[in-house]
């Protein structure tokens, strides 16, 4: 895992992913103190970064296998990034997902072109069904994050915050990064540490599911005691990946957490100030912007939104909190 | 007013105006039974294009009459544009608004440093109160649409269109552009006469309010019958300029008339397809590419989303017709 990977999974994605802006408004500066830079994500194809991956790792593949076809499992926004890689490439795609995702991610993950397979979450094994399908079929399977080609197709985002921040005479500042199972994170990290090395990521986690910055506290994985019952569904994993993990070690500062109510505040002012949809998971690194500003070193301080992905009455609870 | 003098403003814009992003979804796609492109003026500094309009007019000044401070009239987006342009030419703007416009834009015009002058629509003359202060303070008007460097500026936005539809390959396609005034529009339409002549652009507006429709038609100025009563209040002019309207006569199609629910409805897909925020006025072009196809000839469709300062009671109306 390495800088050269990054640089050619950004080759490989030239006229495919989006170059995404980097936004500001001065009501969010005056909030959070500090020049306040977006990095909208959201704006990727299938409204995230995962994307990015995805189409990394199929571009990597050899054609042969390739053509076999790839399976992933996820209920959210991985599921659609990997069903719109493989039909750009012209492969078919399995989405092994809960039978009870919502039913907007089981359509939009169709409509991408991909065959979705649902499965009992209380009485069947998602690992094993995979398995079985990868055999008979000879499917790749494209991992959510702890896997190298799709780390270095996260990492395109950060040489992209590298170009923009120089564009914009940013130096000091902190890079903070929506982080689930640290593909993304760690991805960006490594692309600034060779392209923008003053500047400092930091992953962001909403409060009570903070296990990287637990981890990087502690030096070793941990854990999170429990894996639902918060908004931030997009970016709540198990724990840190092994390979995410070592460089997030080594690259990272400290993490940062902030509440349910901070992500729905975020997702508002992105709304009101950047024109920009963002879902819970893809406002904490926001959020830990605009209510942290204490827990910030930077001049600058650079965020990326993750995705979009976020159905209508949770946008309008967020919508709720500007009144 | 010439193709030069939009090459020159955007030489004067680089590095203040953004240059926004080309969006699109398969989903749209499937919807208007062709490709379907966005440009995002959202997304533009102050939600709107018209920060275009104004940068460009207040960057052409002689620099001693700029320091004097300018003016102008608005309730709404110019107003915004106008404030934030000036603010960082660190000049003073006055912005003659009605006493009884929304609070939020009052208050966002007083943010980007604008001075606020209300009047009383009932009693008070606008006109003579902008006369007076120009007068007395050595104030520039900067006209909202029928000004050529202000139209320079918005025709920015086609130079731009040009080149991202040349490198999605888009050759056949109708532009259909939300259409008040036709600042926008002619601008434009001039900037793709001359960089991509091979598109051809069609003003949108509000039905009831499709003056420029109307006048392209009769092949004179028409004037609207009402000037208030529809959510589109964005691109709702008494009727197209003088300078404004023999260049669409010259150079666009046949105008596009849609529903105050077919905006809201745009407003929806936009949001869930696209992660932007779009404004009623802002969704008129799409609107029209979404569900009037039949009215359309090329094989692509690219849109201009004009603004995205909307209100959350009007988006949740907006979000609610996705049920």
């Amino acid at each position: 895992m390495n800088i050269e990977m990054i640089r050619a999974a950004a080759k490989r994605a030239e006229g495919h992913a989006r170059r995404t802006p980097l936004l500001n408004s001065p009501f969010l500066d005056e909030r959070a103190d500090r020049r306040v830079w977006v990095k909208a994500e959201c704006l990727q194809h299938t409204g995230s970064f995962k994307f990015r991956g995805a189409w990394s790792a199929l571009s990597a593949l050899y054609p042969a296998i390739r053509a076999k076809g790839v399976i992933a499992f996820s209920s959210g926004n991985h599921a659609q990034g990997v069903a719109l890689a493989a039909k750009k490439h012209g492969v078919s795609a399995v989405i092994v997902m809960p039978a009870d995702s919502p039913a907007l991610k089981l359509a939009n993950t169709r409509a991408y072109g991909a065959e979705v397979i649902t499965y009992d979450r209380a009485t069947e094994d998602r690992d094993a069904i995979g398995e079985r399908l990868s055999e008979e079929r000879g499917l790749t399977l494209i991992k959510p994050f702890d896997e190298p080609q799709v780390i270095a197709g996260q990492g395109t985002c950060g040489l992209e915050i590298a170009v923009q921040a120089a564009e914009q005479g940013i130096e000091n500042a902190d890079v903070i990064v929506c982080c689930g199972g640290g593909g993304l994170t760690s991805g960006i990290a490594l692309a600034l540490e060779a392209d923008a090395p003053t500047l400092r990521v930091r992953p962001a986690e909403p409060e009570g599911f903070e296990d990287v910055a637990r981890s990087l506290t502690s030096g070793k994985i941990e854990r999170n005691a429990q894996l639902s019952g918060n908004i931030c569904d997009a970016i709540i994993t198990p724990q840190p990946g092994h390979i995410t993990f070592p460089i997030m070690q080594r690259l990272c500062g400290s993490g940062l957490v902030v509440t349910e109510n901070e992500a729905l505040r975020a997702m508002a002012h992105a709304w009101n100030r950047l024109k920009i949809v963002v879902e819970p998971g893809g406002a904490v690194a926001l959020a830990a912007a605009l209510f942290h500003a204490d827990k910030i070193e930077g001049d600058d301080v650079i965020v990326t939104v993750s995705g979009g992905n976020v159905d209508a009455p949770m946008f309008a609870r967020a919508l709720e909190t500007l009144t």
